[in-house]
């Protein structure tokens, strides 16, 4: 299971919902990148985001260990700077192993929640 | 982060909810391609509209500065016409630069909203 | 805009949900495949459908008229046989000419409806 | 329409709902891969899962007979041992024969069920 995907990946969608029902971690609005390390060495993942009218910000730096997934969560992104809410983005994931990523939102603004889900594009 | 992403992207569904629940333009049901032009030079990109029982509509032009994102709503082409509501589409984007194209509908005409997005198809 | 796709489509995921909200056409649950045809001339397609448990039905025939889209209905497949409700299935399509393929589903079996799209697989 | 597909196919996403509206099999929340085999042959698929914090479990086994289709929930696996609920994982599928793969999870932890789908990465 060495080498499964591509290292680099485009996300083009991305926005983080303003608001959500509740209040526990598992109903908070979040958009995610899952990333899938089926490989037998680390993976040294780093993520630019692009925004609409202002510079693009990162990289975001995250290591994802051999033979594991990180689902990450753009509500967490701190270093160099949190991702703004209700804010049109998109992202480009780059990796010095082949790794998978999906890109997944879950919005609970309303009482109901709701899902998307897609494979990221391979780009490289 | 030069030429990620390819010149020619389709996607096939298209569909406009003809209604929604509020009037926030954040929570009206809307129909995005969002546009991710992460190289150097600025993107000039096409978008013909294809219907079941006409002939297409468009070019629709936009610019997508370089290292800039664009999430487009169908809803919004008014030149050289008017995307009408409640009518099956398809859509082709082109471009003169790489870029990556995703597909993502915000239905809210029920009390909650629902989403879909999914990559468009790499076509050239 | 000649020749945008590919000439066999699958899709593995197929359910057409039992039970609806309401019953207009636009809020019944459906499972639609949505068929770009942006070329110049007819495409002629033909849908098979799998199941788990018995030999696939079809094909069932349409036709895309060139530069036209047609999202199909599952639910309104008649001929050879219906497809029934509340059954997995998967279905592959093909086109004498290139096509672009998404499959798309409505749900709303409860009170606030539910959607998922996804390109279809390029297979040829 | 022997030969459609691809022999190893991955998911970045995984997650199965730790809860449920109702009780019925068809509304319980549930995290799926869709199998499509329409070639001639049997299929003997074997299934990863990754996690974020400790080895990967598996393989799980499947066969899916020629000309079927096969859509299994993560919740039902079993034999080497169950998927934990409510938590991040990923999956690799891989197959002796070409198959297509796709993704799908229903959610009704509240009170309106939501859906995700996305065709799998086709990785070799």
């Amino acid at each position: 299971m060495s080498g499964i995907g591509r290292t680099v990946w485009a996300i083009a969608e991305g926005y983080i919902p303003p608001a959500s029902t509740g209040d526990s971690r598992e109903m908070t609005s979040h958009e995610t990148v899952c990333i899938l390390n089926a490989g037998k060495a680390p993976a040294h993942v780093e993520i630019m985001v692009y925004f609409a009218d202002r510079a693009p910000a990162g990289p975001y730096r995250f290591t994802v260990e051999a033979e594991r997934t990180r689902h990450l969560r753009f509500n967490d992104f701190k270093d160099p700077a949190p991702v703004p809410v209700n804010t049109d983005f998109s992202s480009v994931i780059t990796s010095d192993v082949p790794i998978v990523c999906q890109h997944t939102r879950l919005d609970s603004r309303q009482a109901a929640l709701a899902l998307l889900s897609t494979m990221a594009f391979a780009a490289g």
